[in-house]
C-alpha cells in the first residue's frame, strides 16, 4: 500500500517509525499516541526548540542540529530530577533539506533517544519557507510531588553546579570568529573542544536521581549561570553569593581567560552549558557529591543562598556587574 | 524585581502567565511542568504546528492563529475518546509582531483554554528570521486502555462523520480567489461561513465521550476525508465504501456544488475539516447518534466498512476517483 501514503507518510515511515520503540507511540500511526505514567508518579512536562540561524548554524551538521534539540530538553529532566519517559517532535522542514539529510538527521536522533531511553512517541512534519526548525515537548517521571523546583531554595544553602562553565559561549565566539583562537592562544583540539560544547550539549541526566535526593531547588543552566541563578533566586525570594574563582572551567575555558581577563563575563552569562546548578542544605553537600561521583558526573561547590535578593558574583571581594546578565534570543 | 527580567520573561509574565491556571504550570516560571495523571488514566499526547503562509494567513488576525493551533490538537483528542488536560506551546515570533499583536493572540488562546478546560502548562518562546510558527503538544486523559485508536476498524461496521464536510477547503478557495464567491453565486453570509470555517475550526470535543463508549475506530478529518479514511483503512486492514449522496454538506457547500459540480473533490479532499470519522459495529450506531445529539453534535451514516483495501467513494454507483486523495503540505 505503500504507493498509496502522501510524502509525509512516507517520510515518517521510512526515517522516524524506527524511534518510535515506545508501544504507546502505536508506531506514529495515529492521530496521538499514549502514555501510562509508571505507578506513583508525577509526569514532567517541558518544551524547548531551535531555530536555523537562532540556536544552531544552518550548517550544522544533521546528526548534532536534532540532538541539540532533544538535549535540551533533557536537561530540563534532569534538573528537575525526573527520568525520561518520550518525546514529541515538531519538525519544520526549510526547502532544500533531501533524503540524506533526513535519513542522517534521524539516526543521530535516534541514537540518542536509545541513549538516554526517551523514546519517540510522535511528531508532525511540515515543509517551511522560513529557517529549519524542531521544536520538541519531553516527558519524564517523577515519584509523585518530588519534582525538584526553583522555588524552594533557602537561605545558609550550598550552590553547587555539575562539570565545566562558559565553554559553549566561547565555543560559540570561536565559531563566529576563527581568529579569537589565535588571539587566546588555545591549541586546536582546546578550540574544538569548544566549539564540541556549543554544538552538542552534554546533559546531565545521570544526575537526576542525586538532585532528586538531594537538592532544596535545581534548574538547568541554559542562558548564563549570571542569568539562570537570579532566575532562581527570584522564584526562591533569596540572593545568591558566588565565589567566582570556584566556578569550575575547563582547560580550554581556563587558558582563554588567561589571555583575556574579559571573558569572565562571557563564561558566566553566555549560556548554552546545558549544566544543573542546585541548592544544598548543608548536610546533603556531602551526600550529594557522593551520589555525583558514583553518577560519574563532577559537582562543585561555588556559592550560597543567602537572605535578599540577586545573585552577586564576588572575585577578589568585590561584585561583577555584566552588560548582560542573560543569553535572550529578544 | 522586573526590572531585572529578560524580555522574554517579561514578555510571559504579561501575556501568558494568565493562561497556566493550572497549578501543575508552576506560573510557568520552572523548567518544567508537572502533571498528576488522573487515577486510572492513560495520557493521550499529540503533538501539531501551524507556520504563517503555510497552514494561515500572515494576516489572518492574531485572535484565529493560536487559537486555530489549540484547535487542531484538541480534535485529535476528541477523535481519541480522550478529555483535555492541557498544553505546551513553542512560539516562534517573526519580526514585527508587537505587543498589542501579542495581547490580542494570548488574550483568545486563554479564552479557548477556558472554554476547552485546556490550560497551558508551559512554552518556549523565540524570535525568527522566518515565519511565524506555533507548535502545540497537547494531553489528554483516557480511561487506561480506552483511547480510540485508527486501527481498529471492522468489516459490517458503519462509518459516520459529524457535522459537515469540505467547508474549510471551500473556504480557502475563496479566500485565495475571491471572484470564485460569484462563480458559484453565493450569498455573501455563505461565503464568510466557508472562509470562517477555514480561519477557525471547530473541534468535536463534545464528541469525545460518545466517540470513547462506542467507535470501534476514529480519527480526526484534517487532511480531507477522502485521504483520511484511507489511512483508516490502512490501519485496520480494511476497506470503505462511501455514498457520496449522504456525506452531509453545508448550505454553502451545496449552493456552490450545485453550480460546480466538479467542487467534489476539493469538498472530499481539501482538509481543514476537523471533524470526526468513526467506525462503528451496527448495534452501535443508535446509541452513538443519541449521545451525540445529548452533546448537541450533528452525526450522520455515510457509508460502511468492507474487506479489500483502500477508501471508495460512490456516485451513482460508480466510484470517484481523485487527482491528490489527500491535503499535503509536502
Amino acid at each position: 500500500m505503500a504507493e498509496h501514503m502522501s510524502a509525509e507518510e512516507r517520510l515518517i515511515a521510512r526515517h522516524f517509525r524506527p524511534l518510535a520503540t515506545d508501544p504507546g507511540a502505536l508506531g506514529l500511526g495515529d492521530d496521538a499516541a499514549m502514555v501510562t505514567p509508571p505507578a506513583g508518579c508525577d509526569l514532567v512536562l517541558t518544551t524547548d526548540g531551535v531555530i536555523a540561524g537562532v540556536h544552531f548554524f544552518p550548517d550544522d551538521p544533521p546528526e548534532s542540529i536534532g540532538r541539540k534539540a532533544l538535549r535540551m530538553n533533557l536537561s530540563d529532566l534532569a534538573a528537575k530530577g525526573a527520568r525520561p519517559v518520550g518525546f514529541l517532535m515538531s519538525l519544520a522542514l526549510a526547502a532544500g533539506l533531501d533524503e540524506t539529510w533526513l535519513s542522517a538527521f534521524a539516526a543521530a536522533l535516534g541514537a540518542d533517544a536509545q541513549h538516554y531511553r526517551c523514546p519517540l512517541l510522535g511528531g508532525d512534519t511540515d515543509r517551511t519557507p522560513g529557517p529549519l526548525s524542531i521544536s520538541i515537548a519531553a516527558f519524564g517521571a517523577v515519584p509523585r510531588g518530588k519534582m525538584v523546583r526553583r522555588s524552594s531554595a533557602k537561605a545558609g544553602d550550598s550552590i553547587m553546579v555539575s562539570g565545566t562553565i562558559g565553554d559553549a559561549a566561547l565555543g560559540l565566539r570561536l565559531r563566529r570568529d576563527r581568529d579569537l583562537a589565535v588571539r587566546w592562544r588555545l591549541p586546536e583540539p582546546l578550540g574544538l573542544k569548544l566549539q564540541q560544547r556549543y554544538l552538542l550539549p552534554e546533559p546531565r541526566n545521570a544526575l537526576a536521581e542525586a538532585v532528586r535526593e538531594h537538592a532544596s531547588a535545581a534548574m538547568d543552566v541554559s542562558d548564563g549561570l549570571a542569568g539562570d541563578l537570579a532566575k532562581l533566586c527570584r522564584a526562591s525570594s533569596v540572593a545568591a553569593e558566588i565565589d567566582v574563582a570556584r566556578v569550575p572551567l575547563s582547560e580550554a575555558a581556563r587558558a582563554a581567560l588567561a589571555r583575556d581577563s574579559s571573558l569572565i563575563e562571557t563564561i558566566l552569562t553566555g549560556g548554552d552549558d546545558y549544566e544543573i546548578v542546585a541548592t544544598l542544605a548543608p548536610a546533603r553537600v556531602a551526600p550529594f557529591a557522593d551520589a555525583a561521583a558514583r553518577a560519574g558526573v563532577a559537582v562543585t561547590a561555588i556559592g550560597r543562598v543567602v537572605t535578599g535578593q540577586g545573585a552577586r558574583f564576588l572575585s577578589d571581594g568585590k561584585a561583577l556587574t555584566f552588560a548582560q546578565s542573560s543569553f535572550s534570543h529578544f
